[in-house]
């Protein structure tokens, strides 16, 4: 790194960290609607995909293709979602969202739907150490 | 490719022909509210990024930066939205769309919205007809 990296505010209060990878951190979503991650890249003033240096692009993928497999495994989802968007929040990241046939927004978006609905603190716990147990094996 | 590839209907329906690259077909949205690109991995049978094989995923992402920049270059977009989703259309294709702070969407996702707004034949051939020179000289 460059430069210091700093979680964006509203990334640290919506999401509960769970790992750190070699390039991104990798934090839940606090809604337990949908088994939601976010990959954010360590790197300072990072905002688009396109302007992340060549080989931090291809790690970002690998983490991408590993957090996909294990919230899969996990949950035994339908669909994967995959999406770096930042309208709302510039500092790069990527949601890997598993959707299941029938969750509150099938077959649409999750963006702008119902408010969070913030995990149960044994639910949250438990699913923090099953991805890390599984991020950390892999 | 190991078996052939043939576009989904509902993608051919929705999206005009503008490039090969090695990967994937790049395809322009025929809907003129956003400047919106698509990539389909020329892969049949393709759904999640993470199935693809890593070679391919390496690829994708390099075309992904590829059209992101030359999208960004002709339009001067505020900010680029990249997204795997597939909940519709299952066949793996990934949207690069230019957003605007005060486009109609903005600053939620453009899926799920208006109608699509069909390009006029001018603009629509003008614009293809730049992104083919901009990716045939990249």
């Amino acid at each position: 790194m460059t430069a210091a990296f700093s979680l964006d505010s509203r990334l640290a209060a919506d999401t509960l960290a769970v790992a750190d990878l070699q390039l991104s951190a990798v934090r839940l979503m606090n809604d337990a609607t949908y088994p939601w991650l976010i990959l954010v890249p360590r790197r300072e003033g990072a905002v688009e995909i396109v302007d992340l240096a060549g080989e931090d692009r291809v790690q970002l993928m690998e983490e991408i293709a590993t957090v996909s497999d294990v919230l899969r495994a996990m949950t035994r989802c339908d669909k994967l979602n995959v999406a770096a968007l930042g309208n709302m929040v510039p500092q790069l990241h990527v949601h890997v969202i598993g959707r299941f046939a029938g969750d509150p927004a099938w077959p649409g978006p999750v963006w702008g739907k119902a408010p969070a609905r913030p995990y149960a603190d044994a639910s949250r716990e438990g699913f923090i150490a099953a991805l890390r147990a599984r991020l950390s094996a892999g």
